[in-house]
């Protein structure tokens, strides 16, 4: 394993040593962006004079034919032969062209500025990616609420019965979560849209670069401002972690929802037996898996954020090798949401829903309704502390006696309050004309939530 | 003590349980919120006839009252005797305008959307504090690097001695550090300025309120447009604290570089008397204490986005009642860095730089000029391998015989290379020269460290 | 406020540093724990003729005043006067006993050592007073399981019906859990039993002090054996915080579960109405607040080991500041599970079983004996996979064609197994048969779970 | 891939669920711990005569054949074939013996309680071996106390000089840490060396298995005694993941330790040229890459342990799925810390003392013996206080004048104490006498340190 740095030392690197630094394990999947950079920078050195022009250009070439390999596979990296990526890509361009490659490319270069340039171009290309895989699921998440758009379920707070709402209003709350991690992501993107090549080993160089004119090659809106800053930089990473954290805690809620939804006990929604999973003892078993690895891998995409905070605590500037360990983290919660966010989407296209048990479970709980009882008294007049308390009165009086609402005789309804009477009870426990009812802007009203469903849809594009 | 709730229950709350539910002693906070939401709430109100128009003008009058008693310090909140805030500000408000108060106020609303107004209320104001402080730590960075902009010192990665640079330079890192934590914090406020109030218990109203009326009332900018979403989302606290983590590593950096720099081993600095702390036992002893706790805190600030995240993982839709430990940990960060923040900046304002040392260091570590003798060798045509190579082993020539590079004769210099003599290495030899050589964009070279002070004081204002 | 550390300094503290670094808003509350420790150590002081014997004599019973005043509450400490509470009991002393409180009780201590035993003393203090809370909790439970003996419930696995237990199984499962518990507990406290006073400042002192008296005189097992380690250690506090942690997600998992049973869709149990609360808005709510607070708490708890964690990570020997830092979460852990655990046990103790639902629920899912029927058939000689394989196969066919097994007729079920007959299948599907049918250790069978609960009985005492 | 449980579904398994479900790719390290358990599961159920006597004879012996396969590397498990190891075992075992191994092995055994067997197996093995690996590395960092017994270095608090000490104290007080570290280990085995199988998918068996007889046969001390608990309890990882979590930031401080004193500023140590590596763009750099990432690699152990905890938190009984995400983090854990002891030591036993460098360090700040004077002071009858006072007026004195404290003249000494005089500072000020001079136990005189090294070298056996 050739190394870039050995000339000083009078002894060669212990092979434990070796192995426990190398990265190359993990960072070969800054393959293509190392490549690319690597690209823009020869390029450049050779328009500005400071390696031959011929040399430029057989590095280009010689890059370009690898990035090719690369795409195509038929360049495979032996991980037993290099240190890390850029000396992996380094000698197997040699290989390809010869010495030139170790000669020339590493000038007016560092591996410091190197890999966060290598990193900043994996984060902008994988946020892309996962801001796609979350409007497709976002895009999912709204043709379910479209297709169930009368399914009325009751909401719950504190995971007991609350009022009655449209399945497709909760399950739109999401899509609005997801939108805000979206944002995230964009935010993100947007910081992290700094192009730092050219910072060198931490303090620029003495070389008479041109750090612009790589930028606009790379696709970079500008370059990074202060060397120092740029090399000791894992802000980036940080940011993205915690926004795909956030994101990972969404996903953990609905999950459990969804497990909550497709349990025996409330049977909202059937989970498709092929998402769906069995018992190697219990053959009556059909468990939602899927949905608990997601909920529980909020753990550890939360977990990756941990070990890229920690690692940077209190580290002095400016590059310390404690850098390195940014990877295997990002990697980690970058991988899984790309496998999870599609999933998510293809449990929710087919997933069941089992509207007659929905429709009975309304009709077991009238109790549903208090909110609807206490808003009618208020437009009758009362104060609503007034209002909630006769409401309160009449669920007592119903505990007590074991009774529904709509079981509750006309007389003794009066005694409640003199605008109460069994026909107004009876337009009031109706799940139908209770979501209707809601005025305010953002409720659970049927014609709200289908302009919710349009505008989301305007916004998203086509599913 | 008054509640909001008690009708249906059957026997009273058990006084642990009231102790163990209750918020009032951290939630007391946003009493200034609340009643500010409360008044826009009770004006609308007023204004769509929802409840009488003079009921509206007496709780607004009222509200106005009480809020000047709380900033004037004339009205005391007895903890021992609410709840929570919103029962507080209730019932403080009852004793002064009657009983109207609680029959009234609470019309179409719920606590569980007047809690998520609150504390965007408080997000919003808060962020707009702590840019502020973070704008005033950049700037006293900046007249530190003016101040100092002649002081050169070794810059450091792995800590080991890297290559001469402007102290200055290093300084500025910190103010790009800053500056994207503002960033971050801004693109926080613009995701956190939704009004959520009207979402109610979780599904909105029946009765005809005026959502906007309130949102620009309160100078939001929108309404939220999912009611569930609106109560049961915590995504602008956990993003608040990440944001603020992030702040509290580049602190805890900030605080070891400068921990270090004033170890007796570097003696860059030295903190000012008045900053800094002794022992009861060692009489020789000036400690770093300040630093040493903001370093530390950084833990903590962790922490109090860990504590939220883990208490939302796996929450099922709605609101639940986990999500009132939201508080604590997001008032703890952000008091944290109030303090830290300014005291951070006294600290740099008064620390004095040890000119003389700094400069006897310099001069006691020739190789920090090994990267210029490289450069220089890739001018004279030298490839960067063939030139680290020759360097390299000028460097080892050097540990071998305990010699510096400069004390190199002439004849054994030009055996490493023909481009090489005495006159050339004591040209190269030289910190000035060093930091001025440098080229490109963001380097160390005075010149542009300079134009970015310059820039920066532009950008943020006067000092 | 007396500082004890300030000739050598030119200028007096900022008082934004004082207030910044200053710990008696929380070290206060080991003011008990400072005055035994300064006891024990006076008392040595002039036993070793380190200070005059009726010095030492008057500082004890000047302490022993202290303590009484502080216990009794007749001492009062003023939080504005004192640094930190290592300070302000040297300064209440003089007030009692004159100067000689300030001129002696500090010789041949720092406080770095004193911390460490305050710190150790509060930790094995505390951990007693948690191990009782937690054996308490545990009876309740048992108390609970042999009330509810003959309850049988469905199991879950994935949250889905897996097969028939006694309710009192799964709870006993808790007790397994909380045991483990205070088991950890205990270790901690093993490894906390060491006595740090005299390491002093880092190494110890040269005067003629006797560590072995000072750690008998405070009940410690032994000393610590590297001064060093002893005042940079803060393993125990580490390990405490971590134990805690587990307990508190034992506690969120009991909190989910409990939450799950008082669901409309599960009606397991109900909370009694002294313990739970309503909604401001809703008449008809009945909340579990304090389970889900206890489950939520799980995440401050989680943090405050992170908080410590992170603080320590990196951090050279021997003091420094940042281990202040180990308090507020040290105490907010112990302090939230001294709240919560008595509280789950007031909970448990008023918790009623819904027994005619649950059993209503039990017939209504005969698929829970699926597992019975598979073993049923391993005994008539089938192997397992063969038995798994045909109950799959009747349970498809109950699936299809909506039956109940037990309604599957004879002749079906021969064509699915020769030892298959009606009267067979009747007698599988029989939740108390199920749960009797176990055999093996440590299962659901009623006589081991009574078994189970005379054991524990025995171990933890009577109730 | 033949599953174990697919009778009851309608359509098969959707590949990317297989893919993300499938703990193949990490499990398979539990190989040899699945074999072994199947073993004694098997062995057991021919001899209860719950399988024929020909069956079981048959699966051990092919189970024995697989396991030495697996261990010469003859047998190869193919990742892409197989859902989990069990299923792997399984089915690698039907190609060896024939269907039998379907049919029979999976008898009264579940994969909820295999797994948790597997995993406690694993958890014993590697304490066992990670112990091992700790006391290896405390016999390094003895051999190198005992090498380097005549080393003073200053010890500091705050990183600021406090008082000279031995090298060697300091040393061993990461010997008194890994101490603790190894007895948290042996603690949480003894917690994990309770028999899980036989508690099935939750609730044990009506088969008539003896699970004392398993456990016997697989050395451990006892059976777990609630099925349920058993199934869904993951103390042990998290408890194991903390004990090691609690040795990442021991680590983490010896490495900034390190660090810090291969620095060129502090240069007291100097790591082997086979242990460190250089740069690609400075020819002079020599970096303590192991140092930094062991330092860093605390966060990624510290974050192992927060995924577990996190996806563990608020999970209702007994088996979810998300529990198999507790392996990647635990492997990690486990293998980091299998990886970093070692290196540690080989970083220890080639570490070079700058003898001659510290010596200079220590003659140039005399402040060091700023607490011998105070104590000398003691002795001589002053109070601390008073004694304290005096010394701090000599420092300030010297930093006022910019004086050594021995150079300070008789008569100036005078003026500060009678009993002061140039041949008593001379004495004072003097390294070796100082660090004699301590008396007090565990403190670093050389006399002391020397039995602590005895002690523990009795304690750990030779090196």
């Amino acid at each position: 394993m050739a190394k870039l740095w050995g000339t000083r030392f009078s002894k060669g690197l212990d092979p434990s040593v070796l192995k426990f630094t190398s990265s190359i394990h993990f960072d070969k999947k800054l393959a293509i962006y190392d490549i690319d950079g690597s690209m823009a920078h020869a390029a450049m050195l050779g328009k500005k004079g400071i390696i031959p022009k011929k040399d430029a250009k057989r590095l280009v070439s010689g890059l370009k034919a690898l990035r090719k390999g690369f795409q195509k596979g038929t360049v495979k990296l032996d991980e037993s032969k290099h240190e890390d990526i850029h000396s992996a890509v380094t000698e197997m361009l040699a290989k390809k062209i010869g010495k030139v490659a170790k000669e020339r490319l590493h000038t007016a270069r560092s591996r410091n500025d190197q890999v966060g340039l290598d990193m900043k171009m994996y984060c902008k290309d994988k946020i892309d990616g996962l801001v796609d895989c979350v409007t497709y699921l976002q895009k999912s998440l709204l043709n379910f609420a479209g297709k169930n758009i009368n399914v009325i379920i009751p909401a719950y707070t504190h995971l007991q019965h609350a009022q009655c709402i449209l399945m497709s209003h909760q399950i739109i709350a999401y899509v609005e979560m997801l939108e805000r991690d979206k944002e995230r992501l964009l935010g993100c993107k947007k910081r992290t849209d700094e192009m730092p090549l050219g910072s060198c080993a931490l303090r620029g160089t003495s070389l008479n670069i041109d750090r612009e004119a790589v930028a606009r090659a790379l696709g970079f809106s500008r370059i990074t401002q202060n060397s120092i800053d740029a090399i000791s930089d894992r802000d980036f990473i940080m940011e993205l972690l915690a926004a795909l954290m956030i994101m990972g805690i969404h996903l953990s809620r609905f999950a459990e929802d969804m497990i909550l939804w497709s349990t025996k006990e409330f049977s909202f929604v059937e989970i498709d037996d092929s998402l769906a999973t069995g018992s190697s003892m219990m053959p009556n078993k059909k468990n939602p898996d899927v949905l608990e690895l997601i909920r529980g891998l909020s753990g550890n995409i939360y977990a990756n954020l941990s070990s890229v905070t920690v690692m940077m605590k209190g580290l002095p500037l400016s590059y310390n090798r404690d850098l390195q360990l940014d990877k295997v983290p990002l990697f980690s919660s970058v991988e899984t949401l790309q496998e999870v966010l599609p999933l998510t989407a293809k449990l929710v296209k087919t997933l069941k829903v089992n509207k007659a048990n929905i429709k009975k479970k309304i009709g077991e709980d009238e109790f549903l309704f208090a909110t609807d009882i206490a808003e009618f008294l208020v437009k009758k007049g009362y104060s609503y502390r007034k209002a909630h308390d006769i409401t309160g009165r009449i669920i007592k009086y119903c505990i007590k006696g074991n009774k529904k609402i709509s079981d509750i005789p006309q007389k003794r309804l009066k005694s409640f309050s003199d605008v109460l009477n069994v026909k107004v009870i009876k337009g009031i426990v109706d799940p139908e004309r209770s979501v209707a009812s809601v005025k305010s802007k953002g409720g659970t009203n049927p014609t709200m939530v289908k302009s919710a469903i349009k505008r989301w849809r305007r916004k998203l594009g086509n599913a």
